[in-house]
């Protein structure tokens, strides 16, 4: 039940991928306030381990921080397709593998107060080769690490990707690697 | 180093808080390609546990996700402001504690594709009473649990908020509650 009384409400900017809008609202103190709030495409991420305990990573420039960063694979959901089916096209997409051991991990909200889109977190296993697909635009390094190695590099600050690593160190806690 | 090429940029949307850019850009395989950037203030969150572990959490209605959320304290960092001074006046105006003792845990990117917003992680130990004091729009509602159960909470789901559950799991991986 939201404390806030929502008095009217427009979209400022839409794209295929993005929908800005602002709320003007009445606060629970009786002030007016407005609200802007992010909305984009919920995502999907996933950390697969092969049966030697290596976990597959991406090496991509990602254009919203401006700079190359390392994360697990990830992307968005598309309009009728379920969080897992979404995981399971971006692990074949990206890393070129296909998985028959899903485990569900929740759900990570990225920034509550002004964005709105969950991203959900699987662990994969029982990995076999599958098709590479990328979009042109796409320039992704996929490779892979111990899984300890990037319980590490979520710790040191190697990856900050708020899905990424949140999916390894629940993966991690879960004892997925023993 | 980005592989895209910009070819020129516009602000499509500014409040106070929040930044919204379209790039036009040629992408590596030489293709024009539009990104948008929602440029918000970076944040700071805060993990404060008291000498019986117990840790600080914050029950809110985030307007983002439109829903009431459990979380660290957390908090935008204003203009010449350090990532821990914010974090220390956030910690005293949302649950009215001061801290002695500050460990930095990184930061982690909310979401790195379309959002520039680095949070820093902090946790805070050496607590004494400082000065609650709330905006006026804010409705915040300060309490303690055990530091164990703020970590079983990020892996049961119950603390969605990514800074708040990389914070919490960082924390505990780290050892600060032995």
């Amino acid at each position: 039940m939201s404390p806030y009384k929502l008095l009217s409400t427009r979209e400022v900017y839409r794209t295929p991928w993005l929908r800005v809008r602002e709320d003007r609202v009445t606060a629970p103190d009786g002030s007016d306030a407005t609200f802007s709030v992010v909305e984009s495409k919920p995502g999907s991420t996933v950390v697969a381990i092969d049966a030697a305990q290596r976990v597959w990573l991406i090496r991509e420039y990602k254009y919203g921080v401006g700079r190359e960063c390392i994360e697990a694979v990830s992307g968005g959901i598309e309009p009728g397709e379920s969080a897992l089916d979404a995981a399971r096209r971006e692990l074949e997409e990206e890393a070129g593998v296909v998985a028959s051991d899903w485990l569900e991990l929740g759900h990570v909200d990225p920034f509550t107060a002004v964005v709105a889109s969950p991203n959900y977190l699987f662990v994969a296993r029982g990995l076999a080769p599958g098709r590479r697909q990328l979009d042109a635009t796409e320039v992704i390094h996929p490779f892979q690490v111990n899984f300890a190695e990037a319980v590490d590099m979520v710790l040191r600050g190697d990856i900050t990707h708020s899905a990424s690593c949140l999916a390894i160190l629940k993966a991690h806690l879960a004892g997925v690697c023993g």
